[in-house]
């Protein structure tokens, strides 16, 4: 861990004493009232974060962390971006919110960037406050546009946390939320590694995937599905690149049944994967699109729905039934347009793209190679997967799916030990720095990933 | 309208005509971009709001309105507050976001002061981004404490947007949402202006309903009621004042049964009704307490539950099911540590009952002597409802239930055009200005209001 000097001060000018001090309070009082997500309450103790920078943060000891999580991998234009921080301070100073019924100019520009960037004709933006609720609207306005009502999703999957969202999820953490009248149906995307097809390539991966999807579809009744809901690349679930042909064959199947197609991009948009939106790679428009974190690396909450034309039209004449007291926040859509014009005017979604192919990817395959405990690294742009293993033959896991293990709790407390602040997911960690990050750091960091593989090497055969 | 000298600034500092050619920019972008909540897209026609200043707005011809709505009642302590500002300017000079599984200063510090206000030992405080998943989460906190999954809410109520949060609405929005599945049963809470129990006396219309209610429960089968939702004054369902006695009774009813108790002050809380949440009026402690608009204003986005011991103990060492990338936001919690201490200093809450008592009580109680068109006034603090009705005898509103009217369109109209930004739903206008409100302001609203009530009462008999 890089030990900050007492005499440094923190980019937030604090000294490490001060810094401590505000720590300790901060957690005597989390403890006694700040009630967390996803945890059991008594069993977490909390690591405070006092500081941010760019690509690092500072605990509560004065410790620099590279964090390789951007959070939970929203802030895409690192921390404490000057222009995000200046916009934020200037629409404060000019108008902090008004009610959704109003025009307001911070809210028009941001709408006016976002549809200039996704992709066709998806230029009606709905805003909301973040992806689960985005995610909530866009299934309401699939399912009034069809007069349908299943959905369709995968698992290995991550919508949100409200009870539509939580219920579309494809992992354990829907499990003690879905009473079973969610109206959601699951079922098997395309993941080669661990595929349920029985496949061997890419070609045939993506083939037998659509197959199931199709028959899916047919064995449900066609017409009883708004909507099949798909991140177009997996975040949280695995980052598994969708094979050659499957995004393209979903929005063809989508057409030929009159199903709604929407692109979750919460986590995988805003250059995340080296484009825009992750959707781009294939060449593909959806007719919803959900969107939050990167839009403006989480400063300020927000999501959104981009909507296509059929779709607004809907509603054109008919009251669309759903609303929120902040859709469209001000201050929020004044940082969404400061983000998006310091990621062009930086480049940074074209750094993300060249990062992870001459870094990245290079520097991950090394790990690869010399690790047993790596069963395969995959991604693209700065949204990178690495498996872990007890064994690279038989490929089980080094934590089972739903759980943590000691091994991969090591692996973990070596990452944080050695001054890297990861995210992990069961058996995974994920490579997530932010689009503007450097090379160099990106070095630092995988450095960091090698001594911690070290450590899962000794739990695997 | 007061409209502004060509010659003056806004308080952005903004001239008129600078405003004019930013609102028509605004607007153009607006109607190609931007889809509104609860709006038809098409027939609309959104005002631009440029600025604002404590109890007012300008909109984009530069005109000044005295902003009598706290745009959706959430701006208690007026627009621009010049501490809450600066503190939103601070906390992103300091740190703008930190992920929900670490510990922040300002969010330990939000959750101490919140944690401070609530009734009972409801100390330990989730956040969200708002009252939608807020009222989400403490459902989900209520079914798995009980085991059981069904929710009791009320007819003429409004608890958010998402799924589960529109369908436990009691008003038309849930309409086009209730696919019947959401395991809400409604009921009929106490009204005596418009009883659906024949009671006479506001003693009967308490005990009728308590009886109404405990028999609903009765029927539904105690067993399988997780919760009931009440807002403890409903908000934009018409502000009915629970008669003496109820909401006891309804606290007393729940404990009968094990049935958790959640009060939804979302829209009744953090000053509005002259206490820091409205169930202090009635000396009762809910279970969990939903808040979201006052904490901070709207400032920035936020909302959260305030949970009992009993109930957090259940999630102590098994994990609670849900969470959100933005939970505790350090911005959206910095907001609230401000407005909290502004409020404090300043008197608002104090302020809220004196003005309610003193200046707007008597005011519309003149207005109602007054008008035929009003049928009955009430409320409490800056938290008021006039109920316009075509004929004070049979009592039928002015607009239908779930509609609008010519009449409220001419009423709304003319509040606008003399420079009152107005509360209106159905039949109804609300009273709801800031807390920190002066009186001269209440008297300058109730001057338009007495303006426009002459409008209604040529729609009345």
């Amino acid at each position: 861990m890089t030990l900050t000097d007492e005499s440094t001060l923190l980019p937030n000018g604090l000294t490490v004493e001060a810094a401590r001090a505000e720590a300790a309070r901060t957690y005597e009082l989390d403890r006694a009232h700040v009630f967390h997500s996803w945890s059991a309450q008594a069993e977490i103790s909390p690591m405070t974060i006092t500081a941010s920078q760019g690509s690092y943060v500072w605990d509560g000891e004065g410790n620099r962390l590279l964090d390789f999580s951007c959070q939970l991998v929203n802030t895409n234009i690192g921390h404490q971006h000057p222009k995000v921080v200046a916009a934020i301070a200037d629409q404060a100073a000019k108008l902090c919110t008004v009610a959704p019924q109003y025009a307001n100019d911070a809210r028009s520009e941001a709408a006016r960037l976002i549809a200039e960037r996704t992709p066709g004709e998806l230029d009606k933006i709905f805003f909301t406050n973040g992806g689960a609720d985005a995610i909530e609207h866009a299934v309401r306005m699939a399912r009034l546009h069809t007069g349908r009502y299943k959905v369709l999703t995968r698992y290995r999957s991550y919508h949100g946390g409200t009870e539509t969202a939580i219920n579309m999820t494809g992992d354990p953490r829907r499990w003690p939320n879905d009473h079973g009248n969610a109206g959601i149906v699951h079922f098997f995307g395309p993941f080669l590694y661990r595929s349920r097809f029985h496949a061997t390539t890419e070609a045939e991966e993506s083939q037998r995937a659509l197959e199931h999807l199709e028959e899916t579809i047919r064995m449900e009744g066609p017409s009883t599905i708004a909507a099949i809901v798909l991140e177009s690349i997996p975040g949280t679930a695995g980052i598994m690149i969708p094979p050659p042909g499957y995004i393209a064959g979903v929005r063809e199947i989508c057409d030929r049944y009159g199903i709604m197609y929407i692109a979750d991009e919460v986590m995988a948009g805003f250059g995340r994967s080296g484009k825009w939106f992750s959707v781009n790679h294939f060449d593909v428009v959806p007719d919803l699109l959900t969107f939050a974190k990167g839009v403006n690396s989480g400063y300020v909450p927000l999501g959104g729905v981009a909507i296509s034309p059929a779709i607004a039209e809907t509603f054109a004449h008919r009251a669309y039934p759903g609303g929120l007291t902040y859709s469209g926040h001000p201050l929020a859509t004044a940082a969404a347009v400061a983000t998006i014009n310091a990621m062009e005017e930086e480049g940074m979604v074209d750094n993300a793209a060249r990062i992870g192919a001459e870094v990245i990817a290079p520097g991950l395959a090394e790990l690869a190679a010399k690790h047993r405990s790596i069963g395969e690294v995959r991604g693209a742009g700065v949204f990178w997967a690495v498996e872990l293993v007890a064994d690279q033959q038989t490929r089980e896991p080094l934590a089972a799916y739903g759980g943590s293990s000691p091994a991969m709790n090591a692996v973990i407390a070596a990452c944080k030990a050695n001054g890297l602040l990861p995210f992990a997911n069961f058996n995974r960690i994920h490579v997530v720095p932010p689009c503007n990050v450097t090379a160099d750091e990106v070095r630092e960091g995988l450095a960091i990933l090698d001594k911690a593989f070290d450590v899962a090497d000794e739990h695997a055969r």
